[in-house]
């Protein structure tokens, strides 16, 4: 084991088996499945002073340290299979478990990848499963394939037990039994319902398939024709597409032949123009960005993705039961990608590795699972002097950490972007192959949308909980909510009635706000303490909330009460050690949230000039379009985040305005070969040669 | 003169030099002063039957078509300066004019960059600035600089006359005599007014630079001081920057080896993936995309930006005045730039020159007023088989067409970009120096914030109208309003209460209608005629307003009254041929909107299922932060137009997915030289090889 890993570096191999092997000492006589083994990161206020410390430049070997812990989720397996669920932490230094939690039976741990496996095994081995199919009179070439899914709540009537949906679909093999062949476009209207612990099929739900007009329940099936006949193949590899992949899309690459403008040192340390933070990558969140500083300036403490709701709103039972929480149920980091070079990345890429646990202990290394890169987003700033022609323009660099989920059906890429104006935007693409069951041929419905032949895409809803924990210019923080309110025409403040008002109301006691676009509505995180010497303002960085649409559901369904974070945009809470999730810790099987944003709001804390942690919701109503099938193009929505008089200046004012020597111009629809240097005059275009000149029309 | 230009072709110089020369034998006895010659479009009942034969792939060249004309602007120049304005139309194949307006009194002309020469003499020279200016007494190294600004109104008082403010500032000689010196940050508080029209000096406004709680007029000043003691060099030039410019930011190209993948032909005509339009670019609108089709499919007709406003929210007189219309009054295509070669834009570039005639009628090419290139934007789609790992990934390519204005302190950068997925956006990035004034030294003001000592940027709001003329697969279109909407839980039609409705509104007659995004409203501009044969939903395009704030300006003021069309988001009206300015043709001194879009939509047109257009509102209420200073960076905003319906899949389904070999693994800190053909196994990186694999966890 490394001597001095730092506080915040994710576990290593090593680390994480010692770790295991005392969790296994711990409970000699019994069966483990472990679900996962992290980094407990230090309290706050053990590690705020370390960092303190690491910052003012002392080689932080030397300093007193946090504990070095690690946090271990597991399963304790009874004979009968009943199980009990652990969190412990494990004192890596002491060698020992510190602390032995079982959660209580009433609180569901997420579903592990591993359990999906034995999901669909129990499906098919089931008679009664067997036997469902058969009667459905399917053709040879149709092979089901099942498609475990969080089974929603429990309701009146369910047994105890760990409940999982199964969507089925059929494969059909006639292309080539081509293993990625898209069996989405071919949905069979079953859902059985199987429970975990037992091992077992409970029973199969029989699927409505109507239109409008038609009853909410499932309807006697027509015995003639099988409930696929009418759907057609919807293919997305290239092998399999209809006409092949086009043929006239030209190479564009990203060359970097200096190399990346980012350093990487001590495992997680990343630095790149004047910003300095930390990455790490948990079982549930994915990556989490760490300590951020422009320019030695605290401006974030943690920001990380916390949870995400998907509701559907089919009403037809038991369609109520598609909502999942997929960082919470399924765990972001668990179904992370391996992202591998040049296909999800262009230029010069840095990858991070993770380590997890199999539910037998194996410990291993994730390869792949974060990208670090650079790219170019256009200008940055450009200002043209008309008197004299003079242009300075600059180009917007930005650095992106990445990473991309893959949950069943659905894909979400994440990215961590922080650009040389000292912004910090996060920025989610919502992709891969919408949800979607069976309807009757020639029908249309109010719940969705045909996609493709006997295909319903049912409408939902996305809402993501972006956790952020600031830190601007140190820990006592400041949200004030800020308006531009219109004034009325008046002659003492207002008399050509030109005049509007900025608004600012700053937020004293843990609450919640929603997005008030046409109000200009934005948070300020400041720091009151200290004053920008320009403005003589509190320092601060901005959010601008995205007014995207809330929860839709009824306020007394289940889907509402387990997802209270998602009624609304902004939540302000006090900063809690380990409160870190929007939703609560087990969204699995819940009837309610439990321990997220709402409680946290309600213990009434003071919040002004304190500790303070933001939420920000967002999301989207998805009503799929045609153009959203089979996969569909990304739907792009981000945060951003903005210093507000945190600087004394453009903190991008000094990028150089260089000229890119490798760009070319297009001549006769080819690249001419010419670039910048033997432009003078050539061919009727006319641009000034020396580098710090640029025409300008007037 | 080439013998068939397309009828969207921009006139050549030997047309545009025709047409003045039409112009001139016209008035032969007077003095003449250009101020635009552009082609005029042919009229859309003309247009649509060329278009549709030259999309059947019938040699344009061998169908009648409509006739060539100019649209020709000018002043005839009476011996006491007294001003005619002229609009009229010239046939460019009979060799006359067949039409001839002289405008009316009541209605201003716009601004030309000629006349910002003439404001600027007649102020230095004029002996009352003068002796203000020595009065200052400003060190000798404070050199006035003049900066012309359109007057808003004509207020109460004033003479008949064509009025211009000019804002006055200082530029420090002291580095070098370097004339890109930064001046703004040296504002001197007063206001010359100028009348053009009579080449003289009307009076000196004095400005208030108080702060809170001081009167809104400007008091008497302390003449031991001059007002600009306080102010501090705020440089942007690399070579005037302390410290100089950044160094460690390493080189990132766009390379394009085989040359860029669209095709531009017949002067005007880009096809690039399935798309096709032609391109134009007019002295008010800068660039115009014109009969925009996808896989010979219409979707519109024409796309611009009609105007935009800029309202100050200062309410000290006569910072009132301050409201520019920077369409209407200033001219895009006018103050556009020269984009010269990989400063404005990376990779493979295409420009387009513009043809522009002088005041004095001298025509001549303006070079690279637009650029064309393609440039990566992330993933497009991605779906991963969690069952066989098999990963499928392609990029989100766009074609950009790009052009950027400069209107005196302040820079927009328009891009119409279009995608593999079939979708437009329209995105401004503002950018450039915002518009200050001088504030005394120590104080705060609710006007605006304090950017560098002495300096107050003041508080605005920038409003944009986009002109969209549809052809979802024809002429005829409805515009429908979309909202999701809860649905309270009922045992009839919600018994669970996750369902929710999509209501649909057809909009009939003329109208306007406002963005509210928790309502998820969007527009949907369809073809009611056309259904897709998937969903059976007619074919559209969706237009999601940005729901950003509107006008906040009093309805009694003059700014509310000269811009009706920003206090709404979307306008829907009914197509005809010339209207295309949101606030109406003459803004310059305007005292209200005439031939708005409030007037159009006042005429209570039919607009379902007939030729509309569709106007979209947005903008920013921008309230400068001290990180704006002394050039802000890019505040993107945009509008997105996708497909809803349109197509019967993803229309970047086919796009490959291919590898890009040109991307390099970083290691140590540097590009390792690795890419993928070698990356097997290499220092604990695994990944796939196989260029249809990639790993997922699970």
């Amino acid at each position: 084991m490394s001597p001095t890993p730092h506080p915040l570096q994710m576990l290593s191999v090593e680390e994480t088996e010692k770790a295991r092997d005392i969790v296994l000492a711990r409970h000699p006589d019994h069966v483990i499945e472990f679900r996962q083994v992290d980094l407990k990161e230090p309290c706050k206020k053990d590690l705020v002073p370390f960092l303190q410390i690491e910052h003012d430049g002392q080689l932080y070997q030397m300093t007193s340290r946090p504990p070095r812990m690690a946090e271990c989720h597991y399963d304790i397996i009874a004979a009968d299979r009943a199980i009990q669920y652990h969190e412990s932490l494990v004192d890596l230094e002491q060698g020992k478990m510190v602390e032995n939690i079982v959660v209580g039976k009433e609180f569901c741990p997420s579903l592990t990848l591993g359990e999906f496996d034995t999901l669909i095994e129990v499906c098919e081995a089931s008679a009664v499963f067997k036997s469902a199919i058969k009667e459905l009179n399917l053709p040879s070439h149709m092979e089901a394939i099942i498609e475990p899914w969080p089974y929603g709540s429990l309701e009146v009537g369910d047994e105890p037990g760990r409940y999982f949906q199964d969507l089925v679909y059929v494969r059909d093999t006639r292309n080539g039994n081509n293993p990625d062949s898209n069996f989405y476009s071919f949905p069979i209207p079953m859902i059985p319902v199987v429970d975990y612990y037992k091992r077992e099929l409970v029973r199969i739900e029989k699927l409505a398939t109507g239109g409008k007009g038609d009853p909410l329940t499932a309807s006697a099936r027509d015995s003639m024709n099988h409930p696929l006949a009418h759907c057609t193949t919807a293919e997305y590899v290239p092998e399999l597409i209809e006409g092949g992949v086009r043929k006239d899309l030209k190479e564009l690459s990203v060359v970097q032949p200096d190399g990346p403008s980012f350093k990487v040192s001590d495992g997680s340390l990343v630095e790149w123009q004047k910003w300095r933070f930390r990455v790490s990558f948990t079982a549930r969140e994915g990556v989490v960005i760490h300590d951020v500083q422009y320019d030695n300036w605290d401006v974030f403490y943690r920001l990380s993705i916390s949870e995400m709701t998907v509701p559907y709103a089919d009403p037809r039972a038991p369609f109520h039961r598609k909502q999942a929480f997929d960082f919470g149920e399924g765990g972001a980091g668990m179904c992370a990608n391996n992202l591998s070079l040049g296909c999800d990345c262009l230029g010069a890429i840095k990858y991070f590795d993770a380590v997890t646990v199999g539910k037998d202990g194996a410990v291993k290394v994730q390869p792949n699972v974060i990208c670090l890169h650079e790219q170019d987003n256009g200008i940055g700033w450009k200002h043209t002097n008309w008197r004299t022609g003079r242009a300075v323009v600059t180009r917007n660099r930005e650095l992106v950490v990445q990473f991309i989920l893959t949950l069943a059906n659905y894909e979400y890429i994440f990215a961590y972007k922080l650009n040389l104006s000292g912004e910090l935007d996060i920025e989610v693409r919502a992709t891969g192959i919408v949800s979607c069951v069976n309807i009757d041929a020639g029908k249309a419905s109010e719940y969705g949308n045909v996609v493709n032949p006997g295909v319903l895409a049912q409408n939902h809803q996305h809402i993501f909980a972006v956790r952020i924990d600031p830190a601007i210019d140190g820990h006592a923080n400041t949200v004030i909510q800020e308006e531009s309110v219109a004034e009325p025409m008046n002659s003492k403040t207002n008399p050509m009635g030109n005049f509007y008002r900025v608004v600012q109301t700053p937020i004293t006691r843990s609450q919640w706000a929603d997005a008030a676009p046409l109000r200009n509505r934005i948070f300020k995180i400041v720091n009151p303490s200290k004053l920008n010497p320009i403005s003589m303002k509190p320092v601060g960085y901005k959010l601008v909330p995205p007014p995207t649409q809330l929860l839709l559901a009824d306020q007394r369904s289940l889907q509402a009460k387990r997802a209270l974070y998602a009624q609304h945009h902004v939540w302000v809470t006090k900063y809690k050690d380990g409160e870190l999730w929007a939703a609560g810790a087990y969204p699995f099987q819940s009837q309610g949230e439990v321990g997220g944003v709402q409680d946290m709001v309600d213990r009434g804390d003071d919040v002004e000039n304190e500790d303070v942690v933001v939420w920000s919701v967002f999301g989207l109503t998805h009503n799929p379009r045609v153009e959203d099938w089979p996969v569909m193009p990304v739907e792009i929505h981000q945060i951003q985040l903005k210093p507000t008089d945190f600087f004394v200046t453009n903190p991008s004012i000094d990028v150089p305005s260089n000229k890119n020597f490798a760009s070319q111009l297009v001549e006769n629809g080819k690249c001419s070969g010419k670039d910048l240097t033997n432009l003078n005059g050539s061919n009727g275009v006319i641009t000034a040669i020396n580098g710090s000149t640029n025409g300008v029309v007037h």
